[in-house]
């Protein structure tokens, strides 16, 4: 049983991670830590986990982590994370960040996230945890930088027909779609009800910090110069549920059939990658609840383009499903360990 | 390892005994049986299910089930479960039937459901499945009427304060609200997005036929005579969570805080009962997609009336999951066995 | 055409109380005015009014509104309005007040509020606007006190029948339901979309001020001593929209269809007041951004009581429509002037 | 005084027709046609119109019409509009079709409709009805079709683009995303709500009948050849608004402040078109209830695109709303008579 610490313990990201902890076999939860309201017991917030909760939130002791815990969960706001994680450079502990701080290079972190970088030292450790993609690199890591929601839905149904040469790396349309809880745990305009429900609200569009995260992990499958994609991000009135809708150029003659055949056999060892059949597409609501990311295609021969629709649970394999799922591959578990429930329908 | 099947595999009780039972040790769903459906894959009907379905649905051949199967539930229309439940009297087939043909008396049933009524060898041999109050009979029993939605929610708030003498048996008005979902997998005007959606909706009012259900199973906590409970309906734009606030004369003089004493003795032992301090009321939400009944109270010296409010999600404490929870009682397993995951949230 | 000042201008009450006036013959807009956001457009909080907005919102000048104005809406917060009212007490400024500042009596204000009252010039020469059943007083007053939303609701349903000795005037239970705009524009876990979606959350139970001024009116209609009522009051997914369904016990035997017949009766002159025929009750949606209540009604012969359901737009007849129908019976015009168009449906 | 008809009474563009006529000064809406419910009182079916509805719902008679009605509505299904329309040819009625019956050529509309198109005769006398477009057309014309609602909302936002040579007649993106209602009265799982809550769903991926209607009037604004885009379009969960998110190359240097400028310049004389500021994009309930197209532009330097987004309600200027635009233009009335409403917000 392996002793694990939620650090940042109120936002939605812990929440989550509580919930999936809660049923893993080998994880013992053993603290949850706050800076903002360490002492206090976590169910006046969240009443939901009444009687679950039995110990206020602690204080954040880095010494005392290292001494007794073996995993830790980085759920806090971007530009604390990497303070944090660079404590455990040194340390055994297993840890996964589930901020941004630690997905782009130096350069691209400042510019997109207006904050200092991590340290090198700490960006060269890192494995970024696109579980499905890049599991050999997360075998071998002690660090893991979990991907954006976005990029994970993005990556999913891209990586596979970029390796296969399918389609052109230039002029990729992803056109986003989140819930609401997307927006996190704090209120404002942005989350209140009467303002989004009934509601399609685009935002930070051309400047979404997961655009450059997108485009980097992209450029690492194809030879030849950078990836550059187009991203629109756009609110939702439902709470749960991410989808990228994409649009790319052919770069070959294709059938509907055989493009869902590649993406078959290219996710023949994923657990949690669903391929639609030909003439249906994914929703939301069919992995709600779960790890699963549920990809459906079409092939649109009128325009030469490849449609593509990916959908995951942005709460689940879009943040605290695939961090358990990296913890259990860098553990050499069945990366099912602890998640292997079905989808929440209706 | 236990084998169970459904019956009538393809509306929401069963899709949700299909969710909870995939996480049971102790049991194996072995067949799902659809009568208009056989032959089908359920995930056609229900994509969320995809690679966890194998083989198709099945026709309903009685002897085969007494032969293979263990436990049965019925997850069909009312009329139709209590003619296959009385096919297993004989049998020892554990059969939980979330109809209600089987939850009230002959009489009461043809008055309120307008359907020839069960057998009385079939009624006297069933027990009622609130789990929490009638666990004795439970155990004992190989039939189980798995209870109504509103009767779920409103019984377990109102049975301890009848038995304890702290309201009157009469004047008990009871509000009930409920997701769509409780109106099945049906599509109709009650059932469309764009009547339902920001809107709330009272329905057969004065007529719903879990009245007389409430009704007969508080009059058998009062010595005199039978209780009359007024009961009211709302559906509410949501698709899961059911909450009953309830109103009832108070018979001595009690504070709020002695009041949540009294609840939270009388659910000493039950593990899916949380009652809320004083002052805090349960939220719907907070049992989504778990096996809990939130319960908070009331007491308003200026009417001298006792407010209740009970929260439960109407698939899983309202349907599916109790069910669960009696089959555990039934094999003497801890009653949380398969059920103890945290409610989904936000 | 006579002009017009809102003051409090950002906040949902003066949202609709723009839209409204926008469409009334006889009322110009001349000024909004806000003290916090003064200088400011206010299509910069509210894009749906681009185009329409030309000049800032104002700062507060009393002398100014009393020379140029003819009638003052207050969208301002309780505690403040008192304030501004008692400014035009001995000006010709027909003022309407949405707060709650005007509708108790001192006392009662004081304890309910927790605020220092109104004087008692300012109280004395306020009429209280539920427009049906106060018309006499308010075609005589200067200063009205809009009633509250839930109070709208309830005093509409519940007066006629007090009125004609149908029910008790003790036993009274009202469950209120409203939807998020209710909880006005503010951002806070109790508006946050993730937290109050695919949710039902009771708030304010036995404490919420609207109790007051429900038995306040009521008080108002029977001879002998003063009425109680129990109220609840319950946030729903929804973002306009409210709800009443009330119990009360019958003091005669009455069936449902004389039920309705008084009530068409006692409304007769009410061009906003819609009575449902038997066996059918109101949906919120069938009102959402008009100025109706509708109502319905079920005698409920096993219980002996009346069970009345009444819905209402919250911001329309629950705030700013009302606000206009008062100053329309003000100023000797058709109630219905600039609020005769239909609900938005679906 | 005008009198209207509306045929096919009893769907959601019927009732909103209905809804707008009612306060429109010069159209008196005089019968409302159904040949599935004539002799029904339309408010049976929606209340919400109780008390405005005073006669039965009519059959159809064509001469009867010809000699008592001035402007005719058709809301019925594709396959029967076109029918009715012919028989109008040489009467004086002004026919608006509001179904996609006369929008496409004979061989698109065999392809894309499946079903016989209307006579040539007919599509020859047809405006299309993209009121701000094609006015002067539609001023000649006695027979109009209305034009689809995602094709409103993109033609809106493409045409200025492509008529200045902005962008690239290739390559066009359109990721469309509509409320419910889109999906009609008819109760199916697509319109579910326990389907569709909680939920994004994508459908007709490629083979929307849309898509043949926007290429056929882009395609009437660029010399060249003809246009072809790529459609894709989304259920999103609430009831009315409906986007396109739209993605097409650059052909030249452009940035966002000029496409803005270009964008108020067009549509200068527009009254329902309104158009952001740099950084600002619509939200679709910043129209809702209203005619309004609202527009936001954004020139994606890394990629060389133009993102464009526009929102309108799909009842209203996606339907409803037009169509009584087109008939003021026909008549020669301003073309917001009766349509001059803000939208209702929250």
């Amino acid at each position: 049983m392996k002793k694990a610490a939620i650090i940042g313990g109120t936002g939605y990201g812990a929440i989550e991670l509580i919930r999936l902890l809660d049923s893993h076999p080998y994880i013992e939860l053993a603290k949850i830590i706050s800076q903002s309201q360490h002492g206090e017991l976590l169910d006046e917030t969240y009443p939901h986990l009444a009687t679950y909760v039995t110990q206020p939130m602690q204080e954040l002791h880095i010494q005392q982590l290292i001494e007794e815990i073996d995993i830790v969960f980085l759920a806090t706001p971007a530009g604390v994370a990497k303070e944090i994680a660079a404590s455990f450079l040194d340390s055994s502990i297993q840890c996964i960040d589930l901020s941004g701080d630690l997905r782009l290079s130096s350069s691209d972190y400042e510019m997109w996230y207006q904050k200092k970088p991590a340290s090198e030292a700490l960006l060269e450790k890192t494995a970024y945890g696109l579980t499905e993609v890049f599991q050999e690199k997360i075998k071998q890591a002690n660090i893991i930088s979990n991907p954006g929601c976005f990029p994970t839905a993005a990556l999913l149904g891209l990586i596979p027909m970029l390796e296969n040469n399918i389609i052109e790396s230039k002029g990729i349309m992803i056109d986003g779609k989140t819930g609401i809880s997307g927006a996190g745990k704090n209120s404002s305009a942005k989350t209140h009800f009467s303002t989004t429900n009934e509601n399609v609200t685009p935002y930070k569009i051309g400047t979404h910090q997961h655009i450059p995260e997108i485009e980097k992990y992209l450029s690492q499958h194809v030879e030849e110069s950078s990836v550059r994609v187009t991203l629109t991000t756009h609110l939702i009135p439902m709470t749960r549920g991410l989808m990228c809708t994409m649009y790319a150029p052919l770069q070959q003659d294709i059938d509907t059939a055989d493009v869902i055949d590649l993406y078959k056999h290219y996710y023949e060892q994923s657990s949690f990658i669903r391929i639609r059949k030909q003439g249906e597409y994914p929703s939301t609501k069919d992995v709600t609840g779960s790890n699963y990311c549920d990809i459906g295609a079409y092939v649109d021969k009128r325009t030469n383009q490849l449609i593509i629709s990916s959908a995951i649970d942005n709460l689940v394999k879009g943040a605290a499903g695939q961090a358990i799922q990296n913890i259990n591959v860098m553990n050499g578990w069945d990366e099912k360990t602890g998640l292997s429930f079905l989808p929440v329908y209706p």
